[in-house]
This record gives C-alpha cells, structure tokens and sequence, in this order.
C-alpha cells in the first residue's frame, strides 16, 4: 500500500472561492458575510473535482491512500480576523471531510486551522479537536506564518504555541507545517516561502526545547525538508557548533520530511542523508508544478517513480511508502 | 590553482567591533561618532589575524586565492541611516584592503555596499566604484533584505535596484547575493536565514526580466544556492508552468552558485543537476560552521574534499575550482 501523506484540495468547485469571495468582501460588514449554509456543492460536483484529478492520478501512479487537506495557499490565514479564518477553515474541513466520506478508501482528511495572525493557537483546539474526533481527520496543518510572508508570530518553539501542542499530544496527532500565500512581495509562494518556510521551521526546532517538553509531538516538515537535507551537514555542523547533541538524538523522534522533491538526483539526497524512518512518501499532487518534465516524459510531481527508482530494500521502502506514515499518523492505524 | 570564491573577514581584531560598538552608541548623536581615523589596527595584527585562521587552513587544504569580503553578518544594514552603513562600509572595505595588500597572493577583495533599508540603491554606487577602480576590488555583495529579516525593500527584478546594476555591468564585476544578520527571530541567521535568501533571490530572478535588461550581469548565489538544485526538477517545473524558457536559458548566463555545502551528498547534487560552468568553487571558512565532521574526521567547510572526491573530468575540475571563478569574477583575469 502507498499513502501519500501531502495532497490539498486543490480542484475544489469554482463555488468555493466564489463564497470566499463573498466571505472576503464582507470583511468589516459582518452583517454581509455568507453563512457557511449558502454554500451549495453537490455530491457529484466534488465526485466530478475529483475524478479527473487526484483520483485518476492515484490510479494512474499506483498509490492508494492521500492524506487530504483544504488547498494550502488559499488558508490565508492572514485574511481578515480569528472569526473570517474559523468560518473559513470549518468550511474548507467540511469540504475535504465531504471527499474522505465519498472515497473513504482513498482519502483521509487533515485539517486547516482557524489560524490569525498575532492570535494565540488556543483558539484553534476547537476545530482541531472537531476534525479529529467528529470528522476523523488524522492531522493537521499548522502555518509558522499566519502573516503570509511577514513572519510576525511567535517562532515554534515559543510558548506561545504550546496550548495547540498540548492538543495535538492529547489527541496523538502530528502536524504538517505548512505555510499558506505570501503577501511579501518578495517570496514567490510556490517557489520561496513554501521552502523557506520548511527550512525555518527545521531550524526554529533544532534551536528550542520544544521536543523536551512534548516528547511525543510530531512534526512533518513538507517539500522534501526545504533545503534542510540539501544541506545535512551544515545543520548537523550548527547542532553541533551550538554544543546540541547529534541531530537524530535532538530531533529525529520527532521531525519527519516529506518525498516533495520533483527530480531524481533531489530523492535520492533525501534519502542518502535522512534515516529511512523519518521519511514520508507524498506528492502533493495536484499542487504546485502540474506539467511534465520533458527530460523523463513523466510529471514533475510523479514522486513514486523517483522512490521506485532508488535502491532500497523492500523492508525500507514499505517504511517510506507506508509504515512511517502509519508510525507519524498514528491515528491511520485505528 | 583553487580559487574560493566566497570568504569572509570573520576574524578581525577586537578593535573592528569595538569601533562599530562606538558607532551604534552615537547613533541620534552625530557628533558623538567616532571617526574612520580612531581605529587602530597595526599591520602586525591583521597577520595574525588571519596567520593563524584563513592564510593557515588554505595551505592546510591547498587551495590558494580567496575573493574577500568583510565579515556579512557584521553588515547589519539595518542598523542606523544610510550615513552610519556609508561609514562602516567603508572601514569594513578599507580593511578587507590592507587584507589584499599584506597578501595579495592570497586575497582579493569583493566589497560590502553601504545599504540601507527604503534607501535607493544609487547610493551604494560611488563605494562601488571606489573599490573596483581604487581598491582593485572584483565584486560586492549585495544584500537583497537591508531590512534584517523583514524583507521590506522591492526583489531584484524591481527597477529600484538597476542604478546598481548598472554600475555593476559598466564596471563588469558580479554581486554575490548575500543577506546579513537576521533580526526577526523567526530567522536563524546562519541556519535559515542565510538559505531563504539564497532560494528566495534565484525565484526573484526566474521570474523577472532582470537579465533581459541587462544580459552580462551577473550574480553569484551563496550557499549552494539555497534550497534551489535540492529543488531543481521544482525551479524546471515552475519556469515550465509559467510559460518561461528553459532555466539554462533563462538565467543560467547569469546565475551561479558556489559550492559551501557542507558535506559531500550535497556537493554531488549540486554537481549533477547544476551545469559544471554555473558552480564555482567555495567554503565560506571562517565562517558559520566551524566544527569537524565526526562522521569524517574534517572540518565540514573544508569544502576541497567533497569536490575532490566526485568524479569531475580535469577539465570540469578545473572550471569549478578556477576557470568560472576567472569568468564571472572578470576583473581576477586582469
């Protein structure tokens, strides 16, 4: 079996980001906004979004199961206020919630956070514990930078994010951390912070406690680890310089990198420099780069045939195709 | 010969800080600041300086000539006007020349630009200009965030910034793209912030006309260029998306990355997805990992060794330790 634990609801029906629309334009006219119930999709509208998408790539690539969350850049969490991201997140998690029940065998829901910029995290325990107990979701994605790009909150290993750390814990499920667009003029969303967010993230937890105090906490950190593996070394020669013990030892219970790296030579990094164990297959497809790479004839974001290609032995490829998913979303096991 | 393309003067005697320490501390008391002429450092301690740290480790790992710069988190553009980066530009540079002139065998000076957040780029030309024609200097650094971690100014396709470029095609000297301390302490300087840039200034390129414009430029991106060649297939992807050329046509006439990646999977990527004449030899000593590789028994940024270790023709080999250095580094064949 092979769950790809990185796929968004990126094809979602054209009334979805008609309603945010409606929803933005309300913004300082609460009376205006939309109500969650006006938004009217049908059945076979999101079996229709799907079918010529993630569907018919997973049966065309062989995987079977993708860890399903609301499109990642369009959470914005920076949007409006706590009320407009809650609003907004409860109907993106329904939505998704709506495609695991449609195809259980084929997805699983994780969940946008009602995330606000400058707001404390406590505020989305609620809907985090909604997903996962009412819904069934198995994770979570959590933005490092609800500012979109301006990174004003609080770095993860501050305090500040614990009382959603204590959550998660509870309710033994991992986050994936994961920007949403960049307002910055300065980062591309796709092609900077999406990366750069990764590489920070990385670093804010190799220089916090963070893991000390929530020894079973999970965190996968997406597009292959941004440039962490890519330059293994120096972050091992920083712990080190920094008279933290080895990184496996600091950080490696708890930090997994995902297989979104859409070339060969970038795969085969990942896994010469990562232990097998803390990788997790996934393609984010359909996301960021949709075309086909006229080098192999294939997708850019076809990961599988980058990991089939690799020389593993069948016991570690099932860890990255399978068993360290199952390990991280411990909740898939149920 | 082996030419490191990217060094930074991290060694400077005491007297160096304790000057900028003056120079903070008068900052909204013009008349307080000290004068370029208070600092005294003796020929004899700029030697030692450098004796028992640069100068020693290039004969320890035989690599001969290093383009210099002063120390790039001590930049700190963010820190007072423009006059106060005017001043310690100047001193820094100043420095990094008496470097050069006790070891011109060994040193060759590339200059920091007194930037300024929100202040144009033109202002940096006349330092420019003095270092290339009076100080025989062959590039500058050029910081694309003079904000400190906050990312305010336009990115470097934004006209904002083409006084500069100008300046830099007429005087036929590369900038090396290089960020100074982060202040947001969301940024790990050396662990994040560094790398952000780094990826962050390549998207900046790739999707502006920058190079259109201004066809000789050319820009070294530090660091193995960021997250970029771990992400190569996404970079060709994303171009690909966007209706842009190919990356080699696009902008790999212009854009180079050096080789401080420290450790040697790192090194046979760069080297594998990145054409041999965009890779220029580098190591950043002494720079931001300092310690040695247990796994190897060597510093991690003794750099030689990975490159050394990959099997290059003579010819390749010689390009990436000399030949492309002499190419975008034009001034070095004079």
């Amino acid at each position: 079996m092979i769950i790809d634990c990185h796929g968004h609801y990126t094809t979602a029906p054209a009334e979805m980001e008609a309603w945010r629309k409606l929803q933005v334009q309300a913004i300082g006219h609460p009376g205006q906004a939309p109500s969650k119930a006006s938004l009217r999709i049908s059945d076979d509208q999101i079996r229709e979004s799907l079918e010529g998408a993630q569907l018919k790539l997973q049966r065309g690539r062989g995987t079977d199961l993708t860890l399903f969350s609301p499109r990642a850049s369009a959470m914005a969490h920076h949007v409006g206020d706590a009320e407009t991201s809650r609003v907004w997140s409860e109907l993106c998690n329904e939505l998704v919630h709506r495609c695991c029940a449609l195809y259980p065998d084929n997805f699983v829901g994780v969940c946008q956070l009602p995330q606000s910029p400058g707001v404390p995290p406590q505020t989305c325990v609620a809907e985090l514990e909604r997903c996962v107990k009412e819904l069934g979701f198995v994770g979570c994605n959590l933005n490092p930078d609800p500012s979109g790009g301006y990174w004003k909150d609080a770095p993860l290993g501050d305090r500040w994010w614990y009382p959603l750390y204590e959550k998660l814990v509870e309710l033994d499920v991992p986050a994936m951390v994961h920007v949403s667009t960049s307002c910055n003029p300065a980062f591309h969303t796709t092609g900077a912070h999406y990366l750069n967010a990764d590489t920070t993230a990385f670093m804010q937890c190799l220089t916090s406690k963070l893991f000390q105090d929530f020894p079973t906490l999970k965190f996968v950190i997406p597009h292959g680890g941004g440039a962490v593996p890519y330059h293994w070394g120096r972050f091992r020669g920083l712990a080190q310089d920094l008279k933290l013990p080895p990184l496996k030892e600091l950080l490696l219970d708890n930090v997994f990198f995902d297989t979104c790296v859409y070339h060969r030579p970038g795969i085969e990094l990942l896994l010469k420099v990562v232990p097998v164990d803390n990788v997790l297959f996934a393609s984010e497809m359909v996301g960021a780069v949709r075309g086909i790479d006229p080098e192999t004839g294939h997708h850019y974001d076809d990961t599988r045939r980058y990991v089939d290609a690799i020389d593993l032995s069948e016991s570690d490829r099932q860890k990255v195709f399978e068993g360290n998913a199952r390990k991280v979303y411990a909740r898939l096991r149920r």
